[in-house]
């Protein structure tokens, strides 16, 4: 198993899943873009974990965004496979935040993905605004 | 090729499509859910043929549901198939639209699917309310 | 909460769920494909409880499809919601197996939706042929 | 506008696409991980206009895999949108193969998405393995 950045630090937060048959595709095998699919539901744990609700953030028109995505695919995932996403988080700037981002196999402890998530947010007028009280949250 | 029911009428729209594979599952062919969205996708683009915009109307506070769906599967779509959805508009009552929908496949017209779909509006009390200006247009 | 057919059955299976936020679409709910996505993913854990694994079974030539679905809207499940699937199983004729299928939100019991699937399989010449052995699995 | 660099290439691959409401989540803009859809769906194009089938190489026991994918999101797609998505073909190393993806909005030719996907092949013993013919055809 290789060793991820994230194992050990205080501010990781750790999501059980378990693969659904839909999202393997007709290699056998998760399709690559349902790792985001998990990668966003973890991070959206993650913030939740810290009292930050998307929806909520959303309808008050605060757009959490992804402004990159990196992903290193280092073994593919497959049916009935039980796995677990480890994110843990860091302020860049002001205005960037980053997460970094695990996907591990349970059976053998297996390092599947690692990812780097850059996000933003922005107002309503489309303009970068982190709000101070967001990030305070997620640096707790 | 089975005879389908809205391949005559007037007040059909048709939409061609080719599969993704992406859209695949590890059966090798189109998972049943992708359908759905192919479906939708149909029904938007038959509704905004008609001047009603989807994402539009939702932000006006009438949301377009779904009560009801009945599909028929009769033979699996696969990678690189083209296909076309046609698209039947019925006024039930005077708050039930239904639309008739058939998946064919280009190649030798084969249907591949064929199905019912129950909608109704809802206003943001979560009221059932069909416009009347929406059904005249759909009705055109 | 309204009364469900599987509610007491013993043949009954259960599993539970969280929306997450990418499967709510521009209407703030649950896409309408995504619940054919968590009734797929319910029957494939009623299967494997009963012994009968998916993904293997595909491997083995034999494909389970589902050849009608009938479903029922009744409510919107969004962004947070915990909910359950139910599942039971009915054997219609020696050809046709049916999934009777409930979508119970947590927190108030509320039913979302309820299907019905009907299904087969086929072997790999395309024929339908439901295995004996898995036939007694399912209505172990 | 910005200039991206596989515009005047003359490897390009360009293809089209319309967002469809279902890719949109509740943000109201297309989910960052359908964007990886998009993106897979026209290297398999651009793979099947140089005369390889993603799914017939899949049969012959050869998996194109896609080892790291960098995308950078400038601005977001949303319902309605007309867009192409751009595909350059670049050979890193024996064993490497990268496709430089932009995605450009229609109507002013923005671009709203840059990718870089580093690939592979793998054999069905799960050894990297990018047989000769596959990469003649792409280097065409």
């Amino acid at each position: 198993m290789e060793k991820s950045a994230g194992e050990n630090a205080d501010k990781m937060h750790s999501l059980n899943f378990a693969v659904r048959d839909y999202e393997c595709d007709l290699q056998g095998v998760v399709n690559n873009a349902v790792y985001m699919n998990y990668l966003e539901h973890a991070r959206h744990e993650f913030l939740k974990s810290r009292g930050v609700d998307f929806a909520e953030v959303t309808r008050q028109g605060i757009h959490l965004i992804v402004i990159r995505a990196e992903l290193d695919y280092k073994a593919s995932l497959t049916s009935s496979d039980d796995f677990r996403v480890n994110t843990r988080f860091d302020q860049e700037s002001k205005l960037k935040i980053v997460f970094y981002q695990d996907i591990i196999r349970q059976i053998d402890q297996t390092l599947m993905l690692s990812a780097k998530i850059t996000a933003t947010a922005i107002n309503e007028k489309g303009r970068p605004f982190v709000p101070e009280d967001i990030l305070a949250l997620l640096a707790d």
